[in-house]
This record gives C-alpha cells, sequence and structure tokens, in this order.
C-alpha cells in the first residue's frame, strides 16, 4: 500500500467547510478571493448510471455514466492551498464499478488509485489543490473501460482559484460576475444495420458496441452538458450588457475549439493554467482533449450569442451549440445595420 | 429590433476612405502604421456561386458559395479603432440566402443577424473594430446552413492592425515586406456509390448529400485557396532572399497546422491576437478551427519552400500545399551538401 | 545547383565531436549547459526498413522506414549556434529512396532536398541549428511518399538547447535528471475484407492500400515508441520522487495531447521553442501534427504514473500509453485516502 509508512497529514492549519455541488452550467457559492487560511472542502459525489436521451428529435439515448446525475459532473471550486475531501459513492443499484481522477491532483493515478468504489461501497479521498488552474476530473476504472466511462458522460471540472484570485498579465485584478460552466460531451452511440441509433436494456449493455463505435473516432453527438439544446431555448444562459462571465469548458476526451459567435475572450486561459498569463482578444480558443480551460468576457451589446465548438460541422449537426441571452442596450457605434436588406437595381 | 432605442452613433472623428479588395492570396493596399485619425473603410462584397474545380485531376467540383468569386473572400485590413462599412450584395442570379459574420466585430451574431440578404437584395453594416489580430470572417445562415455555407468556401479573413503596426514581445517594430494569404478549406464532396465525385447542376443542389457527407467528419479536400495546386506552379508564391512575409492562414472550420518546410515562423501570433505577444521561432504552428491566424518569416536561404497542413496526408493526399519560391544567394554556413549523394562501400 | 556561386562556409570557429546516437526513449550523452565553443556536431543514421510487431496481441504489423531501426528515429541534441553533420546511408538492402528534412534547419526543404539517398547510397548534410527548441525530422521524399514514409515510423526529434540550457520565465535555470524521448506514431494498417490486418511479403508492398487507409484520417495504431507496450511493464520508464523529467514528446503528423495521469507539466514549451517562455502548471498540453515539445515535470509521489495522449480512445484502444515507475515515500499532505473502499448503509 502506497501509504503504508508515510507520515500522516497535518492537517492542523485547515478549517473545515462543506461545498454543496450544483448542476451544471451552474457553480456553486464561493468567494473569488479567497477568505482567511486554507480549508479542507468536504464534498460528496455519487456515481449514478441514467438513461439520458441525448437528442429528442431522434430519440438517441445512452445510459451515461455520470457523478452526480449530470453530465458533465458538478463544478467543484476550491483556491490554491486548499484540500478537497471527497467522499464517493457508488449506490447499490449501480451495475459497474467507478473511480475519480483529479487532473489537478498529484499522485496514485490522480486518485484514481484509490477511488475504485464497486456497487455498494463508499470511498474517502483527500489532496490538496496545489495548482491554480481549472482543470478535468473523470472516471477512470482501467483499459477500455477508461475512454468508455469517459464518452458515457463520466467526467467534469474543478477551478483552483488563485488565493487572490484571478489576474491579468499585468497582475491586475479580474473578477466576473457570473460562471458558465460548460461541458461538451462526445458520443460515439452504436448503431443497427438500418443506421438507427441501438436501445439498451441497462448501463453496460452497449459496452461491446461502443467500443467499436469508438474505435472510429468519429463521435456521433458532441453536445454542451448532454444532450442537444440543454443549454438553449428556455435553458439559455442569461447576462445584461456589462456582466462579465467566466466561461469554464470542460472536454475530458477530445479536442474542441470554443467561440462565442458575436463576443470574444477578453482573457482565456487557453491551457486552463491560473500560473500562466491569460491569453487576450481572442476569436476561437483550443481546448485541449482532456482539459478543461476558462475564458472570460464582458457582453457589451444585447441579444443571442450563440456559443459554439467552431467546428461548425460539429456545433450545427452534431449538437455543441448553446446560448446567451444577453438584455440591454444596443451600442450603434460598435455595430449598426445601416442599410436593412432591401431590393438592389437590376 | 435591438437598435430601435439606442442611441445614433457619433461617426464626426471618422474619415471615410474605400478599400479596393483584391482576390487572394493578395492584400489590399494599406499602411501598415496608421497615418491620421481613425477611418470608415467602405468595403463591397458579392455573394457569388460559382461552380469550382477541386481537383483537376479528378475533376472533383462544388458550386462554391463566395464573397467576390474567390475561396476564401478576399482580405480585408484596418487599423484598431477603424469602421468598417460592407455592403453586401447577393446578385439575383444567386440561388441561396447568405450573409456574414465578423469574428472581429461585436454583437449581432458579429452581424450575421442583421445582414441576411436573398437573391437581388444588398445590406449595409458598419462595425468597428476594436480588438487588433486576424480574424475569420464567414457565412452563417443558421443551422445545418451554418457548416454547409462554410464548407462550400464561405469564408475569410480580416486582419485589424494595431496603429502604430505589429511589434514583437518587447514592443519593438515588426514590418513585413509581403502577406501572402492563405485560406484552407476543407470540403466534403459526395461521392457516388462507385467511388466518383458526384456533379450537380445548381449551388444548393448538393445540399442533401453534402449534410451527409459532413457527418462524417472526413474531408475529402484540404485545398489552399480554392482547389489543390492554386499556389503551386505558375501560381507559387515570390520572395527573395532577406525578404519578410505575413503568411496569413485561414480556417473557418477545422484545426489545421500551417508548417513552411525549409523554414520557420519566426513570430507567429497563433491565437491571432495582436495584443498578445507572438511565439517565435515556430516549426509548426496551430490554427483552431474557425480562426484566422499569422505567422512571420524572414527568408534566408532561396529555393522552392512548401507551405504545407502538416498533416502529411491532409498536405499530399487532401492537397494543402502551397509553395513560394525564393530568389538569391545560397548560405553555405546555413545549410551545406558536403558529400552529394553517392554509392558506398559493399 | 543551389551552391554553385555561393561562399565557402567559415567552419574555423567550430569543434568537431562525434555523437553516438541510442534508441529511444532513452537521449545521448550531453551536457545540459554548453561547454567551450560551438560544435560541429557528427551523427550517423541508416535508413533501415524494418518488420515491426504494431501490436502483439492482434499480431497487427508493418514494414516500417526507420532511422536507425527504431521508431521514433534516434534523438540528437545540440545547443543553439552548434552545426549537425549527418552523414546518411541508405544500405543496399532496401527497397525505397529514403531523405531527411529537419525542421530545424533552414533552407533545401530543410535538407530533404539535398539528402535524397538511394539503395546503397550515403550523403552528408551539414546545418547550422539557429532555433533552439525541440524539433521533428523526417523522411519526406516527395508527394504521396512523404505521408507514407513518415506514417511508416520515419521520424524522430532533435532538441537544440539554449546554451545556458533552459529556463523559466523568469530566466532562472531549469534542470532535468533526465529525458523521456516518446514518439508518437499514427500508423494506417490496411485490413483485408474480414477486417484482419494485411501482411505484406516486402517494404513497399503495401503503398497502394496505405495511401487508402491513410486518406480515412483514421489510424489504426496510436503507438508510444513503434508498438503497443514499448514503454510498459518490464519497459516502463523509471524516477524516483524528486527526480525531473524532461519529457520529449515527437508527433510527426497528427495532433495530439499528451497528458501525465498522477502528475502534470511543471513547465511546458508547448510549440516546442525555447526562445518563448514554457506554460506553467498544465494538465493536458498540445503537440501540434508535425512538431515535437518538452514538458518538465518534477515528481512528488511514488507510483505509476500512466502518460497517455489525451484522446483516451487513442491511449487505451489504440496504444498511446506509457508508464513511469517512481519510487519513494508517499507524502499523505498531498493525497491520502483517507477511508478506503467500504460497504456503505443501505
Ligand atoms: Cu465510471
Ligand atoms: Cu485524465
Ligand atoms: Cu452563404
Ligand atoms: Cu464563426
Ligand atoms: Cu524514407
Ligand atoms: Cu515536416
Ligand atoms: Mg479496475
Ligand atoms: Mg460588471
Ligand atoms: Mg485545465
Ligand atoms: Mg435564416
Ligand atoms: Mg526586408
Ligand atoms: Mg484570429
Ligand atoms: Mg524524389
Ligand atoms: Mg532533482
Ligand atoms: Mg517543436
Amino acid at each position: 500500500e502506497a501509504a503504508s509508512n508515510a507520515k500522516p497529514a497535518d492537517l492542523s492549519g485547515y478549517t473545515r467547510v462543506k461545498q454543496e455541488l450544483v448542476a451544471p452550467p451552474f457553480a456553486p457559492k464561493h468567494d473569488q478571493v479567497a477568505k482567511g487560511g486554507p480549508k479542507i472542502i468536504e464534498i460528496t459525489m455519487e456515481t449514478r448510471e441514467v438513461l439520458l436521451t441525448v437528442d429528442e428529435d431522434t430519440g438517441a439515448q445512452i445510459w451515461a455514466l455520470t457523478y452526480n446525475g449530470s453530465v458533465p459532473g458538478p463544478l467543484i471550486i476550491a483556491h490554491e492551498g486548499d484540500m478537497i475531501e471527497l467522499t464517493l459513492r457508488n449506490p447499490e443499484t449501480s451495475v459497474m464499478e467507478h473511480n475519480i481522477d483529479f487532473h489537478a491532483s498529484t499522485g496514485a493515478l490522480g486518485g484514481g488509485g484509490l477511488t475504485h468504489v464497486y456497487p455498494g461501497e463508499e470511498t474517502v479521498l483527500r489532496w490538496k489543490a496545489t495548482k491554480p488552474g481549472v482543470f478535468t476530473y473523470h472516471c477512470a476504472p482501467g483499459g477500455a473501460m477508461i475512454p468508455y466511462h469517459v464518452c458515457h458522460g463520466m467526467n467534469g471540472a474543478i477551478m483552483v482559484l488563485p488565493r487572490d484570485g484571478l489576474k491579468d498579465g499585468a497582475g491586475n485584478p479580474l473578477r466576473y460576475d457570473s460562471i458558465a460552466y460548460i461541458g461538451e460531451q462526445d458520443f460515439y452511440l452504436p448503431v443497427d444495420e438500418d443506421g438507427n441509433y441501438k436501445t439498451y436494456e441497462a448501463a453496460g449493455d452497449d459496452y461491446a458496441d461502443s467500443v467499436e463505435a469508438m474505435r472510429s473516432l468519429k463521435p456521433t453527438h458532441c453536445v454542451f452538458n448532454g444532450s442537444v439544446g440543454a443549454l438553449t431555448g428556455e435553458n439559455a444562459l442569461k447576462a445584461k450588457v456589462g456582466d462579465t462571465v467566466l466561461m469554464i469548458h470542460n472536454q475530458a476526451n477530445r479536442d474542441t475549439r470554443p467561440h462565442l459567435i458575436g463576443g470574444h475572450g477578453d482573457y482565456v486561459w487557453e491551457a486552463g493554467s491560473f500560473t500562466d498569463a491569460p491569453l487576450t482578444g481572442l476569436e476561437t480558443w483550443l481546448c485541449r482533449g482532456g482539459s478543461a480551460m476558462a475564458a472570460m468576457y464582458t457582453f457589451r451589446q444585447p441579444g443571442v450569442y450563440a456559443y459554439v465548438n467552431h467546428n461548425l460541422i460539429e456545433a450545427a449537426l452534431l449538437g455543441a451549440t448553446a446560448h446567451f441571452v444577453v438584455e440591454g442596450q444596443w451600442d450603434n457605434e460598435l455595430m449598426e445595420q445601416v442599410v436593412a436588406p432591401r431590393p438592389y437595381g437590376a
């Protein structure tokens, strides 16, 4: 056992707090600048296997593997120097073994080696957040089960803020009014010989078919927050002109290139680390597959903004589109329709 | 209407100028350092649907959707703080609706929401270039029509220079002798049951087949400036030893990784923003799908340089190769063939 | 001939040394900080065509095209300002023509234009390393032969260190205890109508099938150092807690996203140039297809670390997994299994 002759951890300098996790696209209550000394942040996650409709139009479904029932799993927020103490529970009703690998942590396969829970089991893992940034976490039971679980939705993100908050390249503080937490998921749904999405009785029944589908490297769906349209229409994100939103993008498996149509990334931590200066004024940013990253934007115009994976095939045909609906006053200096569409001379 | 109760724009500080757009790979006349105060730059673009031969060897054709007849559309150049005033005309002979989304602009889906022109219509849009960098523009009529138009060639780039020109990371001025404007286009040409590229009577007739082909995420062609060989042979780019060329790469849909065989990127604005210091001394740089970026190189040796997408399958089999032909004096200190190929002892 | 009227090179300031190349994942003997003035580093490489088992489980084989018999070819190490003088030999027993394009060099297609050697031939090329960084080299005989040779393993990396060694963004020296040199290779193995990997009598016999397979853009294998498991089990990389390893990742054709499970990139030269400050504290980094890059990490915990391409399908199903086995003392403050998996109440 790795820890057999190791010194006990000295936790005397830490204060214990509980963090109530909430469903995406929302963020748990948190301070942008840390108050007081380092914390041990207690969280609980449950590994839930749920039948998820990926696309209502086609009826495509998947037995999703999740943390707390959502794809992506909940956003966790800490500050550099805090510890995360996770209780991970796998309900007795589950079919499969699960665990968790935190990219933000150090050692034991990101905790994956210490957290294998079979149905009916729980475990508790504590680790120290030494690197500030946004990081993926995901299930990684081993071998082909790793992409199988990750590509069934079992991933999410943690944000480790600098204790004094986010900063621009000159060290000036950067603050946001809200967080939009977006998990992009590539699904590889098996199809039958007629090209219809196959259905399965229970979680895990699609394993052999899924492994074959994944080998194609061609996702059938690239969706935000679990399903086509999960962040559009009545579920669209909301903001006002002047609001600064921190967009956290999680993609645990496959490169993607977020873009805010009509807006920009004023500050973009493209590789996800807060120890590097953010890039500025970007049109499109690359989220490396297997990472979480953050982009900050202050809305300057009202209207609908589409937030997409700017492989437009993936955005429009495979599902990777969300909407922000922004209220406020139009600014004709930034943009004006000088002449509305009209017939012109023959 | 978004602008209904908005204040009128104050244009009193601006001077009006016209910019004559030219076909790629060339750049319109421009100053690297802005002269005088901010301008309103008037440009006109026409949405032309043209039958384009993508590959003469196979006869592969597409009813390309274009701005001004070329793939990519013309390069636009402005300085930070200028306004672009575009007249967009859709000829009566067109089949389809078009519009334009400028990644460099702010609001209304990058102008896409204000510029839908049906055949026979024109519109005028004015917007302020607040972010310096190189940015994609593209047609985005909505839904599946977005990737359909973009993957039929309807995209291009604008460069928004800092008023005082380009700079290295220490703030020293960087100047170029010429611009090479290269648009990389992923085409998804439908094939028949014998594997031959299908032909169509008119623009838009390939819509259903194209949507199916795009879903594969596997382009049949990745070409520079519209067709295989558009920038090789007699159309190769020209330079002399000592010349500094600014290579502007536009890819509106799909990640690519430009590389100059035999050369480098001395300065590379990889994510396209001029408010960030350029990367230096790169072998290969990533152009995020849905972006335009710039790389600057001073030629040090004569000869032929191949400029490629360094997925070499895409370069050699799908078409992503251009040539620079560079004249001047060979430098044996940089490279010398000490022993020409010869038989060696058995 | 390019060099016909060129001045002879002045080599008077250089000292000649030989560098013995070694097989991956190892690095040749070298100084991290250059001793003395500039060197002419003499190396020899042989173009060997070898039958390679890519995956023992399936028996998948390829007639690999190699430098010195390994995939990737050997790591070369120089300092900025040194010259590389390569003798390239193509054995008489070879079937094919080969050459070499050094991304680190300047002119003549990276030397590719001056080094075409047919079976039984040798050539000598000398070039100056003017750009510090890690760079790919690869065979590039022309046309479709370029991806064919590169996707048959014919690529490797050179590291050009700053004369005073590696530095962080503040200019502080960065030193490593060891190098792990990992070449990721995408293979496109032809399959027969039953889905079995085809076998061939000799190098080159798979050419037509390979070109067709490459056009799919879908590799059948993404392996580290030539075959599935080449860097796991008894071939796993070794380190101790406190050791700093420099991971050099080479991918000559296709984007990849290395990740060290349970660890990080403390310093990452993501685009491979040593004239740019390294990124810090990364979970996952992007290796642009057609480049080599470097990431530095100091191990803080014992145990097994999997180093993967974090497209987990490519890692687990296509082969892109290596292991580091790290010895030392576990640190419970960084991570502790507070409660081992146990049943929990019904
Ligand atoms: Cu799981
Ligand atoms: Cu991971
Ligand atoms: Cu259009
Ligand atoms: Cu766009
Ligand atoms: Cu070769
Ligand atoms: Cu190359
Ligand atoms: Mg297991
Ligand atoms: Mg505000
Ligand atoms: Mg990250
Ligand atoms: Mg419409
Ligand atoms: Mg000059
Ligand atoms: Mg750009
Ligand atoms: Mg040849
Ligand atoms: Mg040490
Ligand atoms: Mg490199």
